[in-house]
């Protein structure tokens, strides 16, 4: 089943962030991230949730190096306009980082399209990666990638959450990763709890993260950086709370990138034994 | 299985929008809607999906008074600012509709709620329903719930989708059908192709209606009024392109509205037989 760590063989297939950047089918984006992440030794996307503009961009220039993607909600911000998404653009930029707008679309392809690419929000203007929840069947893919793909973007299918309750398990987790198969010219992998498809041109991403297990009042549930790459293989670990509300938010992501790559390495070492 | 018409047996349970209007467990919010739907003899839902607020404020105002609510995706606006929103809640009360955000939340309930309540659109002022994937488990509802309950808005569960290929079926539909049961104080109905529940204080709202069935290249699939209401059990018909593409625009929306009556009657009328 997808839920099984597909860590029970992984010595078969394990491939280093270099390694898998170069490979012949991997999609231009999906190989520029696993090259910053090689390169800035992180696999650690932040979770930006902050409601104002300017701390968005406070946050984004000091964490920056740290990071090889800054995740956004632009829906939250309460002062969001144009001039902050070019802002936002020269930092990624700057500091050599991937944005990723978490809209999850989650819409007939035809709405989605209009979602993606115009509003107030433009997200396809300025955002490399966004996701989708592929409930809504094909066409959500067909939509954003009608808009996407020209632009060079990329997109995540949510293929698990985690959050206590999720209807994304099981066979639905498998149609997920059915789709993404059928159009890897445009999804480059999955928001997951662990790794779940052996292509090592997809890549996995796991929110939820933080030091200590355990949960919030509204159903989320946490992992440690540890047993996210290690055990159940997945790529990227996407951090927000840990991270933002630490007394020192600097340190915090310097923490958990190091404990990010170490957690990797580890899992590269345990193959080549 | 939740698939099947509810319709082999609707003789039992079948009451009039007026009737269901004063159950005693029945949401304020549905009430409402359902005794406008009987005062207007509409079970009409335009899906106002343009660009320009303009022409939205224009839509609402000349189909206001044949429907019974208005669903809205504020962020395909170009233009959208707080002005627009208190424009359209006037017209909303002018012409005596609900005002349906179309924004098929479908985050964990800590995101959720900021999307709800704040960033530019702060739908939660304006909308009087929005709706959810239960994908991310019940925290979505939970999250969505501590914004809208205290102002008296209520939400729509999407149970079921039209598009092709969509993964809304079977255990996932059922799983939707109790995340609602068990948050009835806040879920007022569902988005799903045919009635789902038995309660009859839970109203079934069906999109992808034409006067013809078929569908469009991006996976979308058309029922027609007749085919949802009298056949499928549902309540309200959401038509878009059906009327914003007719040469005259009222007159469709009329044409829509009579149809949709008539079809409601007409089930109406099986039942006493």
């Amino acid at each position: 089943g997808s839920d099984a760590p597909a860590t029970k063989k992984p010595c078969m297939e394990e491939l280093s962030y270099a390694n898998r950047a170069t490979l012949p089918n991997i999609h231009p984006l999906a190989s520029k991230l696993l090259k910053i992440m090689e390169e800035k030794k992180s696999n650690l996307c932040v979770s930006a949730d902050v409601t104002s503009s300017e701390e968005l961009l406070q946050l984004a220039d000091s964490l920056g190096p740290s990071i090889c993607m800054l995740k956004t909600h632009v829906d939250i911000l309460k002062d969001y306009t144009a001039a902050f998404s070019q802002k936002l653009q020269a930092l990624a930029e700057k500091h050599n980082f991937l944005i990723f707008e978490d809209r999850k679309f989650a819409d007939i392809g035809n709405t989605v399209k209009h979602q993606y690419e115009g509003g107030l929000y433009q997200i396809s203007s300025w955002s490399h990666i966004v996701n989708a929840h592929a409930v809504p069947g094909p066409g959500v893919v067909k939509g954003l990638s009608a808009v996407g793909k020209p632009l060079g973007r990329g997109c995540l299918l949510i293929a698990q959450m985690s959050s206590q309750g999720s209807l994304a398990t099981g066979e639905y987790t498998n149609a997920v990763l059915q789709m993404a198969e059928e159009q890897s010219d445009f999804v480059i992998g999955f928001i997951c709890g662990s790794k779940i498809s052996k292509r090592p041109e997809f890549i996995h991403m796991t929110p939820g993260v933080q030091m200590q297990a355990g949960g919030d009042a509204l159903g989320q549930q946490y992992s440690t950086p540890e047993e996210v790459l290690c055990n159940k293989g997945s790529d990227v670990i996407i951090v927000g709370r840990g991270i933002l509300e630490a007394p020192d938010r600097l340190k915090a992501a310097e923490s958990y990138r190091k404990s990010g790559w170490e957690a990797y390495t580890k899992r590269l070492g345990q193959c080549e034994q």
